[in-house]
C-alpha cells in the first residue's frame, strides 16, 4: 500500500523549542487540561473532502495537486483514497473524521449505481475504523454539487431534485448510522436564492423544513439518537443562503417546530461570512441551547469568499475553546477542519503540516481559555456588573413583579442611574495577559 | 410665525417635463393606481429627528446647519420647531409623521421635569394637528443617546437605566395613544454589545424580552390598538445590535411569545447594512406575517455606516412597493423618511428638495410596480416555475404524504430530473422593460 | 454546420412595447446620438471565454452547460467553438471580440504544441473575421489558470514561470497583431500575493514592470500601434492583487516609466470589488489621460466575489456613458461584455437573453448620457460651483501666484468663506428627471 | 494643579505574573531589543484630541465623559488640559505627542483670535515641554471640523476655503517648528467627494497638490527639515477620500513631483477601512522609500467605520513593528496612539488603562518581532525562494538582458516550470511559534 503522508514523531509533542516541522509544538494529547485531557476536549476529525478529494481548482484556475491515489478506476480510486485517510487520521493522531457521501464514494451512472458504490465504501470504511479505532464524527449528503441542484435540493422549484435529494440523504443517514456517527449536518449549499425575481420564498422554506422533519422521522425510525446539526452560511454559492447565521437559523427551528432535534454545526468562515465573530455564533448557540459542533477553520476578514484557511489566530481558538467550555464541553460534537491548503500549498507534506498547525492552535486556545477561566477575572467582572439585577428593583424586573407604571414610580425617587465603565481596554489587557503571561 | 420653507406649487404634480426644483415630476398624490389614491398608498410621514433637529455634526465637524427656529429658550424652541414641521408638512402635503420623545420635548433637569415638557408639548402638537389634519404615524422614545443608556437601556448591565427606559417607554406610549398614533417603534440604538468580554448575553436578551412584554401590556391596558414594531439594525452605534437583521428578530419574538403583538418596521439603510437587499427584508416580513411599516432611505453600498440618504434609487422603490403591494398594503405603517439631507446640505430649501426627490422616487416606485403586476410576465413565470409542487409527488411532499424511503423509490424509478433555466437574465430585462418601457 | 444560438429578428431594434424576449428593446444600431449612430459610441464586443467556453462550474458545483459543440477532438471543439461565436455576433449584430490565447485554441502536451496550435486556430479565425466583417477588439494571454503560475506570472518567485508567461505574451501579441487588434490586456490574475509571509513585494512588482517594458518593446518593435491596457482588480483569485485599482495602477505605471504605453481595461465588477464605484473608476482614468477600453457587467454589492453579471443596471450604464462622452469616446477600446450567465441560466438562448439586456441596458445609457449632456443643468451646477477659482484669489491660486503668507493676509481681511449648499438631493433628483423623465 | 490621571508604578515594569491593572505588564522602556532600549524602538506619543479632548459622542449619542478640566473659560481650559496631558505624558512615561491646532487653542470670534490663541498657547506648552522633556513628534492643522470645510479644504469648491485652510496650516507649521517637531502631517478628513455629480475631480487633485506644494514651500523657507506627511483613509468622513491608501497617495505625489518632501503617516485603521492589512500598508510604503510615521491603533473589521481602538492584537504590533524594524526603525516618526477609549469607557482612569494596554501590546509586538528575525526561519524561506531570479535566466531577467523572443527560445528548450510549495501553512506555524514559543 502506497504512503503519501509523512511520518509525525511517535511522540506527539515536541514541544514548543523544537524546530522539527513535522512535529507539534503545543498539542499533547494527553496533557490533562480542567480534568480532561486535551484529545478529549478538542475531538479533532479530519474534513474527507478539503483533505483527500480537492485538487486546489479555483474560478481562475485548474488542479494544482494530483489526489489521484494511483488510480484511474474510481472505486480503486475511493479505496486508495479512504487508505490514505486513514493513515493520515493515524499519523497525526486524529481520531475522528466527516464525510459527504460523495467524498467516499463516486457518483455512478444511476442513482442504484451511486446507492451501490456507497454502500460498498461504507462497509470498506467500516474496515478501516475497526482497523484502527478511529470513529465517525458526522455525515451528512452533498445535495449541492450536482447540475440536478443547481436551483436547491430542499429548496429547489423543481420536486424531482427534492425527491432526488430526499433519497441521497435517506442513504448517507444510512451510512451515517452504520459507521456509528453521532451527527448528521445539513448544509444547504444551494439552499437560497439567486434573485427573488425568479424565487418563491415561502414555499422554498416551508419545503427546506419538510425535507428536515423527513430526515428527522427517517432518522429516529432507524435508531438514530446522535444530533442533527444545520450549517449556519450567508451566501457563497448562492447569493443568499437561507440559514444565514445561528439567530436566522434558530428562528426557522422555532417556526417549523424543528428545534428539539437540531443543533449548530458552526463554521468560523461562515460566522465572519455573516458579519459575526466567531464567538458571537458560539455564544448564541449556547444560550439558546442549540452548540452541537464546529467547522474549525479560519477566514480573511479582508475577503468576501469563504476561504476555509487552518485556523492560525490564537485569539479566535481562545475564545472558541472558551464558549466551547462554558457550554461543558462537546457532546456528540468535536472539532472538524473545514480547512483546506492553499492552492500554491499542493504536496501532501504541507496538509501535514497544515493540520499540525491547527492542531497546535486549537491546543493553544484550549490552555489559554483554561487560564482564563481559572484566572477569574474575566468572569468576575462580569458577574459584578450586572449585579444589580440580583436585588431590589432589578430582582424584580427579572422576577416579573412590576409594571411600567411601578417603574416610571421608581425612576422618580431613584434619579439619574451612576453609571460604571464598562473597562473594555482593561479587560482587553487582561486578556493579553493571560495568552501571553 | 416665521416661515422657514420654501413654497411647493399648490398643484402639487407639474409632471416629468417641468425644471421647477420646486415641484413634483412624479407624485401626484390624487393619482390612481390600482384602485386607490397614490397618497394612500404611500402614506408618506416626516421623520421630526432628521427633518426637524438634526443640524449636520458628524465624527469629524460641528453641525452646519441653524435648527434653532430663533429661539432660545428649549421649550419656547420646541413649539418654533413643532410650527415649521407642520409649516413642511403642509407645503410638501405630507400626512402623518413620526418622533421620538426627545425630538418634541427637550429633556429637563429631572425626569418629572422632562415628563412634564412631553406632556406640554404632546397638547401643543396635538393643537397643531387638529389645525391640519396631519396624523401620527408612529411615536417611539429615544433611549439611546443619554449616557445614562450608554450600557443599553432595555439590555443595561445596571437595573436603573433599566427603570429609566421603562418610565421613558410608559410616557412616549402615553403620548403616542393621546396622539391618536397606530405604531409605536422600537430601535434598539445601544441594545447591544461592546465586547463579549463584558457582556452576559443571555440574561441581556430576557432583559429586552421583559421590557417588551412590559410595554405591551401597559400598552394595551390603555387601550393602544395599534402595532408595536421592531426596526432591525446589525450595528451601530453598538458593535452588535441584537434585533440585528428581520429573521433574527422572528426568531427572538417566537422565543419570548412576542410575535403575536409585534410586526417590522424596515429600514432599507439598515437592511443593507445587515448585507440584504431592502426587498429581502420586505419579502421576509411579508412571508412571516410580520410586516409593518417602512423607514424609507437609501444607504451607500460601499459605506459601512447609516447614511440615512434620501431615497433615489427607482430600482429599490419599485422592488419595495411591489413587496407592499402584494402584502395588501399598509394598514397601521406607512413609509416614513428617516432620512436626512447630507452635512453640505444645509439649507432649509435643501429639506423640501430632498423630500421631493424622494416621493417622487417612491412615486416612480408605485408607478412601476404596478406597472409589473400588471403586465404579469414576473409573477407568472414565478408561478409556473413552481408548478411541480401542485400535482404528483411535488404535491405529496407539499402534503407531507411521503417518506424518504418513498421519495427513494420515486427517485429510482424516476432517474435524473429534467431541469429547466432559471433565466434571471431574462427576468433582468423584463424588469427594464417595465421601468424603462 | 451546427447552429446553437436562437435567431434575434433582422430589424434590430423593436422598441420598448415588443415582448418578444429575443428582441432589442432598446438598442438600435444606427440610431442617431449626439451625431455619431449608436453602434459607434457603445463598440460592443462578446468576450470569447464567458460565452463560449465557460459551463457553469463555481466552486461548489461542476458545469451544467455543455460547451463542447458536439466535438470532442480538442481542435475540432476549437473550430466548432469559433464557428459558433461568430453565428452568435453575426445573429446580434456585435461587431468586436476579445480573447485569452487558451480560449481559442486548446493547451498542446507542450510549449511547442500549445503555439503551433493557437497559430492554427489565428488563421481560422481570421477566415471567419473576413466572412463577417467582424473585427478584434484586444487579445490577451491566461497567464494565471495553469499551476505553473500558482504563484504569479511577471511576479512569479520561479523565474522558469515568468520566463513562460513571457513567452505565451510574444505569441499572444503576435496573434493580436496578425488579427488586426488595436488593444493587448494584462490581467494579473495571479499577480499579488496569498500572505506577505512569503513574499518578497519589492523584487514582485520589479519584475512585473519589466514583463511590461518587455512586452511593449517587442509589441512596438512587430508594428503594433494600438493600446497596452492594464485591468485592475484588488483581489480574488489572489488575497492581494497589486493592480488593486485605478489609482494604484498610475502609480506604478509613472514608477516604472510605463505610463506613456499603458492606458486602463476598466471593468464595473472590479471595481466594486475594490470598494469604488464604476464611475469613480471611470473618472480616475479620464482625468489622468488613461482612459482606454471597459469591461462591462455588473457585480452584486452584497458578495465579495467577481460575480461577473450581465450589466442591466442603467444608473450604472448612464454613468458610464456620460463619462465616455466626456473622455471624447473610444479611440481604440470599446465595450466588452466580460460578463457570463448565471449557472442556472444553463441554455444557448440565456445567453442571447443576457447579451440583449446587456446591450439594452447601455443603449439606454447612451440615451440617457446624452440625455444629461443636453440638458446641461449637472454639468452648468458643477462649473458655477468651481467659479470662484476663475478670477480673484482663486484665480491667483491656480496660476501659483500667492504664497500661505498671502493667503493668510487674505483671509485676514475677507474673514468667513460665505458656504453655499452642494445641493445632492437636488442634483439626484434632476438625474432621476432626466432617466425617467 | 488638579490631578486627572492615576499613578503607575514608578518602577515601569512590573512583568506580566502582576496583577495590579495599573502597571505595564511587558513594556520595559529600557530594556534592550536588538541593541537599542524598548522606547527608542517604539517612540510612544500621546494624541493630543482623543486623549484629552473628545468626550465620547457618536452619532447616536451625547459626550459621556467630562473634559472640562475645571474650567469654563476656554483658554483657562486650554491650559488646565495641557497641564492634564503633561501630567498623563509623566506618569505613563510616554515622551512624544501629536496635535492639531485646534486641539491646543480654542477657536476664537476670527481668524485673528484664532491664531493668538494658538501663539498663546503654544507658548505655554514649550514651557511645559521644557520641564518635562517632552518632545513634539508632528503637528497638523484642524481643516475639516468647521462648517467653512463642508466642501472640504485643499479640495474645497470654493476657494475663501482653500485660503482660509491655507493660511491655518501655516500658523500650525509655525507651531510645530517652534515647539521643535520633526513632522506634519496632511489627514484630508474632506478632502474628497459625497457624489460625483457635483464634483470637479481633476481641478480638485491639482488643488490639492498646490496646497501642498505651497505647504513645503513655506516650512522649508522657515528652516523646517522635517518630514511632511499624508495619512492615507479611502473615506469617513466623505464617501470617497483622494489620499485612499498607499498607493493611491504614492501615485498622487509622483503625479505632481511630491515624492521628495513626503512621506506617509500610516493608520492600521485606516489601513483595514481601506480593505488592506496594517502590515501591507507598511510594507508598501517600505519598499517604495516613503515609510515615515504610524498612527497605532486597532479597528474592528466587521464594523465599516474607523472605531480608534487601542491596538491589543499582537500579531498586527508583531508584523507592524518586524516591518518597522526592517525599515530600520523611525527616523523622524513614532508610534502616536491615535486611540480612544470606548463611549463606555468614560473615566480617567480608562485612559491611563488604555494605553497601557496599548504600550504592552506594542512591547510584545516589538519583542516578537525582534524574535521572528533572530530566529530567522521566515526571512530565510523567503530569500530561498527567490534564489532562481540570482542566477541564469532569472538574473538575466533581473539585468535587463532578455527579449520576449529570447525568453520563448529559454521555454522552448526548458520546458514546464518545475514548482515549489508557496507552504504558507507551515510559515503561519512558525509565526506562532515565534509568538507563543
Amino acid at each position: 500500500m502506497a504512503s503519501y503522508f509523512p511520518t509525525v514523531p511517535t511522540v506527539k509533542y515536541e514541544g514548543s523549542k523544537s524546530k522539527n516541522p513535522m512535529a507539534f509544538k503545543f498539542y499533547n494529547p494527553d496533557q490533562i487540561i480542567m480534568g480532561k485531557p486535551m484529545k478529549e476536549h478538542l475531538k479533532f476529525a479530519m474534513s474527507y473532502w478539503h483533505t483527500l478529494c480537492a485538487g486546489g481548482r479555483d474560478p481562475f484556475g485548474v488542479e494544482t495537486m494530483g489526489r489521484t491515489y494511483g488510480q484511474t478506476d474510481p472505486m480503486a480510486q475511493a479505496k486508495a483514497k479512504a487508505d490514505a485517510g486513514f493513515e493520515f487520521m493515524q499519523k497525526l493522531g486524529i481520531e475522528y473524521f466527516c464525510f459527504h457521501d460523495l467524498d467516499i464514494a463516486p457518483e455512478g451512472a444511476t442513482f442504484e449505481e451511486t446507492r451501490a458504490n456507497l454502500l460498498e465504501m461504507v462497509e470498506y470504511i467500516d474496515g478501516l475504523m475497526k482497523k484502527t479505532g478511529i470513529k465517525l464524527l458526522w455525515g451528512t449528503a452533498n445535495c449541492f454539487g450536482n447540475p440536478r441542484y443547481m436551483h436547491g435540493a430542499g429548496t429547489s422549484c423543481n420536486a424531482d431534485s427534492f425527491a432526488y435529494a430526499a433519497s441521497q440523504i435517506k442513504n448517507a443517514i444510512d451510512a451515517t448510522i452504520r459507521l456509528g456517527g453521532k451527527g448528521y449536518v445539513f448544509w444547504g449549499g444551494r439552499e437560497g436564492y439567486e434573485t427573488l425575481l425568479n424565487t418563491d420564498m415561502g414555499l422554498e422554506l416551508d419545503n427546506m423544513a419538510r425535507l428536515m422533519k423527513l430526515a428527522v422521522a427517517y432518522g429516529r425510525s432507524k435508531g438514530f439518537t446522535g444530533d442533527f446539526y444545520i450549517e449556519p452560511k450567508p451566501k457563497e454559492p448562492t447569493k443568499h443562503q437561507y440559514d444565514f447565521d445561528t439567530a436566522t437559523v434558530i428562528g426557522f427551528l422555532r417556526k417549523y417546530g424543528l428545534d428539539k432535534d437540531f443543533k449548530m454545526n458552526i463554521e468560523a468562515n461562515h460566522a465572519t461570512l455573516a458579519m459575526h465573530t466567531f464567538q458571537h455564533e458560539l455564544r448564541t448557540a449556547r444560550i439558546n441551547g442549540v452548540f452541537g459542533s464546529i467547522d474549525a477553520n479560519q477566514g480573511d476578514y479582508l475577503l468576501g469568499w469563504d476561504t476555509d484557511q487552518f485556523p492560525t489566530n490564537v485569539y479566535d481558538t481562545t475564545l472558541c475553546m472558551y464558549e466551547v467550555l462554558k457550554a461543558g464541553g462537546f457532546t456528540n460534537g468535536g472539532l472538524n477542519f473545514d480547512a483546506k491548503v492553499r492552492r500554491g500549498s499542493f504536496t501532501f507534506e504541507d496538509i501535514a503540516l497544515a493540520y499540525i498547525s491547527g492542531m497546535d492552535a486549537f491546543a493553544l486556545g484550549l490552555i489559554k481559555a483554561a487560564a482564563a477561566i481559572e484566572d477569574g477575572r474575566l468572569d468576575k467582572f462580569v458577574e459584578n456588573r450586572y449585579a444589580s439585577y440580583k436585588t431590589g428593583i432589578g430582582k424584580d424586573i427579572v422576577d416579573g413583579k412590576v409594571t411600567l407604571e411601578q417603574l416610571e414610580a421608581y425612576t422618580l425617587k431613584n434619579g439619574e442611574p451612576k453609571m460604571e465603565s464598562g473597562k473594555q481596554e482593561y479587560l482587553e489587557s487582561v486578556l493579553n495577559e493571560i495568552i501571553f503571561g
